[in-house]
């Protein structure tokens, strides 16, 4: 065996700058240390209000944002929302409530209680979201923690442990364990003397050995992480025995459970009290009375002066002549209405791919999930169903709301099957997890987002390959970002770099917002 | 470099038990599997109550629970409790609660507000702790998240980064990405052709990849999953640079941040809302009459047919004639009392070493915390203020009550100190951290529970080595566990082999109970 420290860990070692006090320079720049970075304040000029009106095409976060702010400095606002409910993709579902998915209507039949709701769109609020928390903060929207991962969860993949369940915490220390023992025979103490130092080598090997837990010998031998067998409180704690190493690598799983959550927004994740439309409650507050409902937009014509909007409502058609518009239809309704755009600008709306996600949910008749020590979370499996989500609110009520199937970007799966078929699948497959489930839920909404009314898209897809945007892209996406005459802005979390979340809608509007304070600022000087 | 493959590792191949088959059969008996199990009922007969009298020494958990228990089923019971308050070590201090430090009493003066309280003691409720959330559903206590891991939270060590704060998410991130390359060049594909088959070294591959979130060639090059240093929504996010790897492995920093919350308590925690005394106010609305406040144990007396307890209150002598007797008194307390104890049995208290454990809190002005996107969670440092807990509850409220040092298990650090040398030894830690932490925080509380009134010692700690029991310990800890004379019962969390946890002082007044209740059950017989 060769010693495994080669130069390139020992520039690990130094640090990707070239040394620990460059690496320190560079970390202060970068957001390693603790610069108490607040929600940036919009910096807007009232003086550009007098007299302006706005038109906002759609009633999602972007555009309430966009009300709101320039609400507060005396512009006159119109929210034109082709649906009977604003929010778009902040949508909770209780009961009562229509889902208007075009061929599968449906009205909620969940109890009516404040506990017992389902986040049909988005569903959490990392905490590295400070635009959309600080309007949660203005708008006093109570906040309390969600539980995104949560160990005691399952896994579950037909093709690993016969097909039955395994709790997340087993998945994931049995892995650490294993991957932990083939590192530390790989390195050896003798084996490092160069570059490590000696007390580098010990606390390396010191962290390979209790980052898996591993025993004399550096055997991994199972860990008590996992929780006990048996025993552990009035008895002896007996060790559940190690799973399979061939079982956990037989399928995806295993790559799931060490990943999931890793990320940005893993750290902590927050929802509002009672819904995630208590945000959209919270904008409504302030500019409620600016919104238009059913108010269907039919034509968008930009000219150098403003914009004329024309729109449909309660069988008549309306004119509105506005001096701006801030648009957030999705790009793909907006290119099929009447409209005067430059050829480049609508090449970009028809360049948007749109995305496809389904949810479905069901009312618990007792929550399960708690006698199985699970309180919020979710359990991952390896089918179409994909996710159970529990709700981290209303602990020990009877009841309560499972989340029983996520497919992001799933495509025409869900889309193509009966609501019957629909929910028979998620019965199926939840059966694998809780042996009783279809005994345990009743009372299912499904939603797929790609057939809403009025939306039929899910959030933007702008990049075809994971990692890169093309030139192609990035020219599409700036097209998008320029104001037709100064006149015309493209928001929504549509135009982000960072689509689906909440966040994006926000500072798409922030963002257009201060373009349109420049030209105002540029008029007035 | 030879082949990492060995013999041991085909043996994990095969799960610990001879084979996956095997493994997932014993996997079924060892909770592998999501058995439903329940909170287990008492099942106690209700007919040994008849006209018995049972004392309960010690207001703590175990004896409330005991009261509530066999109060339910007709046994006339009575608490002692010497101090003003129930609870023992579950002691949530708000404004104006006196803390009663031998050598520094103290009053709180925290701001008169529903958020604003310090779990002084036990602070979290792992949610396996199936016996304790059954009596909060029982008691209507109303719980919620309670945050424990937070990678947005930071490390700080004075020995590494030049003792600049770093957050844990970066920390556990990079370690991941070295510990992944390192691992993935020990065992490129050609090496593993046996015994892996062809797809499992690829997933095996793929996960070490997809752990350490590596890039070509194997490399780890730093990664998003931390966060970007900037940009990511309306612009490209740039990635942070990656840490030097010399400075992650300088101090034991890493091996806590890969390791803190692993294990069965962390699945995902829970507290009362309000504070963790709200169990105990439960247990109260059921047994409160029974409680003599202010009650100091003098004698026990136990003979074949009962027990006498003598107590001082109100400055007279009380007797207390009864059937049984139920004491959660520390175990170096109760061997103090004037007793009748056998011998072994008073070798056995007098055997049985008291934990130290340390705690401070301040009231913060402003929660500083939440501009930093923390919400909730726990900042670790390498010093004796080791820990800040930031509070989950009161999101963007005003002010909020951080926890600014935790030693457990300590010793007489902090004792030694006079409370001005305590809150400056934490402000000045609590500086590394949050440069401006010192004109954040106001009105400190301190508390050493080997020093506090009625329990001069924190949880009982019967193991001399970390992982194992010795003989000796084993025969004093069962010696503990028999009643004498069939009449007096040691409880509380000192009678588990998990002590400190409130799940285990519920256990051992069921053990106790359950012991009683044969006992009742042979006399009838």
């Amino acid at each position: 065996m060769t010693r495994l420290v080669t130069r390139r860990e020992f520039l690990n070692l130094l640090g990707a700058t070239g040394g620990t006090a460059a690496a320190l320079k560079a970390g202060t720049a970068l957001g390693l240390l603790p610069a108490t970075r607040s929600a940036k304040a919009l910096d807007l000029l009232a003086l550009g209000s007098n007299n302006k009106k706005v038109a906002i095409l759609g009633g999602g976060l972007s555009g309430l944002t966009v009300a709101h702010e320039l609400g507060k400095r005396g512009y006159d606002c119109t929210v034109l929302e082709a649906s009977h409910r604003c929010g778009g993709r902040i949508f909770t579902v209780r009961h009562g409530d229509l889902i208007d998915e075009i061929g599968n209507r449906q009205y909620c039949e969940f109890d009516d209680e404040p506990h017992m709701y389902f986040n049909a769109g988005a569903a959490r609020i990392p905490t590295s979201h400070k635009q959309l928390l600080a309007y949660c903060k203005e708008l006093e929207i109570e906040l309390e923690v969600f539980v995104g991962e949560n160990n005691n969860a399952y896994m579950q993949d037909d093709g690993s442990f016969d097909g039955k369940p395994v709790r997340a915490n087993d998945y994931k220390t049995n892995i650490r364990g294993f991957l932990s023992e083939m590192l530390a025979k790989s390195m050896s103490a003798q084996q490092m003397d160069e570059p490590f130092t000696d007390e580098e080598a010990e606390n390396l090997l010191g962290l390979i050995r209790s980052f898996g837990d591993l025993r004399e010998g550096d055997l991994y031998q199972g860990s008590t992480r996992t929780g006990y067998a048996s025993g552990g409180y009035l008895t002896h704690g007996v060790q559940k025995d190690m799973l399979a190493f061939r079982d956990l690598l037989a399928g995806p799983m295993a790559r799931t459970a060490m990943t999931a959550y890793e990320g940005d927004y893993g750290p902590c994740l927050l929802q509002p009290k009672g819904g995630m439309d208590n945000i959209i409650a919270g904008f409504l507050r302030k500019v409620g009375e600016q919104v238009k409902y059913r108010a269907m937009v039919a034509s968008i014509q930009v000219n150098n002066d403003g914009v004329n909007v024309a729109y449909d409502q309660d069988g008549e058609r309306h004119q509105l002549e506005v001096d701006y518009c801030f648009n957030c239809i999705p790009t793909h309704l907006t290119v099929g209405l009447d409209h005067n755009f430059p050829g480049d600008y609508v090449k970009a709306l028809k360049y948007v791919r749109r995305g496809e996600a389904y949810k479905a949910a069901f009312q618990a008749k007792e929550r399960f999930w708690e006698k199985e020590d699970i309180y919020g979370g979710i359990t991952r499996m390896n089918n179409r169903s994909s996710e159970i989500w529990y709700p981290p609110h209303g602990i020990h009520k009877e009841k309560g709301v499972v989340l029983g199937a996520y497919d992001f970007g799933g495509g025409m799966y869900h889309t193509m099957m009966s609501q019957e078929e629909r929910i028979e699948a998620h019965l199926r497959d939840g059966e694998k997890v809780h042996p009783n489930y279809r005994n345990l839920v009743e009372k299912p909404v499904t939603i797929a987002w790609h057939r809403m009314n009025h939306m039929l898209g899910c959030a933007a897809r702008w990049r075809r390959s994971f990692r890169t945007w093309t030139t192609e892209e990035e020219e599409m996406y700036h097209t998008l970002q320029a104001p037709v005459n100064g006149r015309h802005y493209v928001i929504g979390d549509q135009m982000s770099m960072h689509s689906a979340w909440m966040e994006s809608a926000v500072l798409s509007a922030h963002w257009a917002m201060e373009d349109l304070d420049q030209r105002v600022r540029a008029e007035l000087a």
